[in-house]
């Protein structure tokens, strides 16, 4: 069996590759894991670019394995989970030549498909792989502000809300932050985006001094109104 | 005047997003930077961007002015040759509605097109601007390999050969490096890709103290074949 791996972008179905739509059409089946009601926006966003490109391939939705989302030991919990995911969707894989897995952004950027089917595969799957790159939510940010992401010369970093800290925020992309770390760092430039590329999308910037504490309460309020949110933001300082 | 930046991926002609097509064909002409004989596989594959999805759509190439490659200040030169860019394209500009730049990859990530715009508005240019994200070498080169940037957790540093070592090479993606400089870290992993995308792609992976010497010899034997290189890659210790 082939898997095909592919990035579909991270909000506009707009964001599609040309090789995207190729592969998708090639697959004879399309997996996806549906992460329960809050984040049912992404499962539809998935139907809506099966039914655009390749009506008629059969889409399997494998439900979420339950996740302790504050655990003590965090990497071991994710281990834990991929591998009760890798579990579940091998007993759901159909039996074609070529399967796609649909991936939010990127393959490559936190995201769990590879290493699920890296487990699959440890649980006796024989498979080849093939990666399919699509636009990050780190572009979509950056092309929605126009900006670029770093300074002549500079380094980038791409981290998460919970390792903010631990490094420089000079050009610091921050993902998966279920809060608002972007308030450790007063002194910073802040470029942040919501829903980016979805009707929802809201783009804010300023000094985290100045606008930081009423993004936090704007972040609260939007979860709240939608039942879910995606955020991410470049810090500069 | 309406400026499109249009990401066009890094390499592969498929990596066009249908929002880059789009944007392409309501483009009135594109502009693009004509880099010398070294990089006129660059050139050629706008060219073919162009006549493949907005035919007869006008290109205007401007050729790009000299630049010190070795200057005392670096920063320094790179501004100046900006300014001397954004003259020669505003003069060439042509008095259409909406002019496309195509770029090399995404417009947020090393590239120059957005600083450009921005003088050309300090030189008097009145225009609004669109960026179109597209696909970055880093995800040309991590879909190739079919590997993760980081592992659980981990932080992503995105850098050139230049500044390698002032931070850490846990997955450090390594981007305009004109020599080896991965040669500084032997204890990494590297994976590696050149021309990425491309029928010249070339691909190797493994430890730094195992191939990376030889890799040196390859990528230099590659730029003499060839005429010019463009390489990438991800160290991870
Ligand atoms: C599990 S990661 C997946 C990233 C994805 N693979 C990519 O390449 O962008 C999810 C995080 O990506 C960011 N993200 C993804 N889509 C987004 C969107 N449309 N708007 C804002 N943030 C988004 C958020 O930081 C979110 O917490
Ligand atoms: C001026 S930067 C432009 C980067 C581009 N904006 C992007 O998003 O990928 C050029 C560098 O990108 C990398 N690069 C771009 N295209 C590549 C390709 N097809 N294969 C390997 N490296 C590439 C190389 O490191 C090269 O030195």
């Amino acid at each position: 069996m082939q898997i095909n791996v592919i990035g579909i972008g991270a909000g506009n179905p707009q964001h599609l590759t040309l090789e995207a739509i190729a592969a998708l059409q090639e697959s004879d089946a399309v997996v996806a894991l549906d992460k329960g009601e809050n984040k049912a926006d992404l499962l539809g966003a998935r139907q809506y670019i099966i039914a655009t490109h390749a009506p008629g391939i059969p889409l399997i939705t494998v439900s979420d394995p339950p996740r302790d989302r504050d655990p003590a030991d965090y990497r071991a919990e994710v281990r834990r989970w991929h591998q009760a995911r890798a579990q579940l969707l091998l007993e759901a894989l159909p039996d074609v030549e070529q399967v796609a897995f649909l991936v939010w952004g990127d393959p490559a950027l936190y995201d769990s498909t590879l290493r699920i089917i890296e487990r699959m595969r440890g649980l006796g799957l024989d498979c080849s792989v093939r990666v399919i790159p699509g636009i990050t939510a780190v572009h979509a940010l950056t092309a929605a502000h126009g900006i670029l992401l770093n300074r002549i010369g500079e380094d980038i970093r791409i981290t998460t809300g919970r390792a903010l800290l631990d490094g420089p925020t000079t050009n610091a992309v921050v993902m998966l932050d279920g809060g608002a770390a972007w308030l450790d760092v007063p002194d910073a430039q802040i470029w942040w985006g919501a829903y980016l590329g979805t009707e929802l999308q809201v783009l804010r910037s300023g000094t985290v001094a100045e606008i930081g504490a009423g993004l936090a309460e704007e972040k609260a309020a939007l979860r709240e109104q939608h039942g879910w949110i995606m955020d991410i933001y470049l810090l500069r300082r």
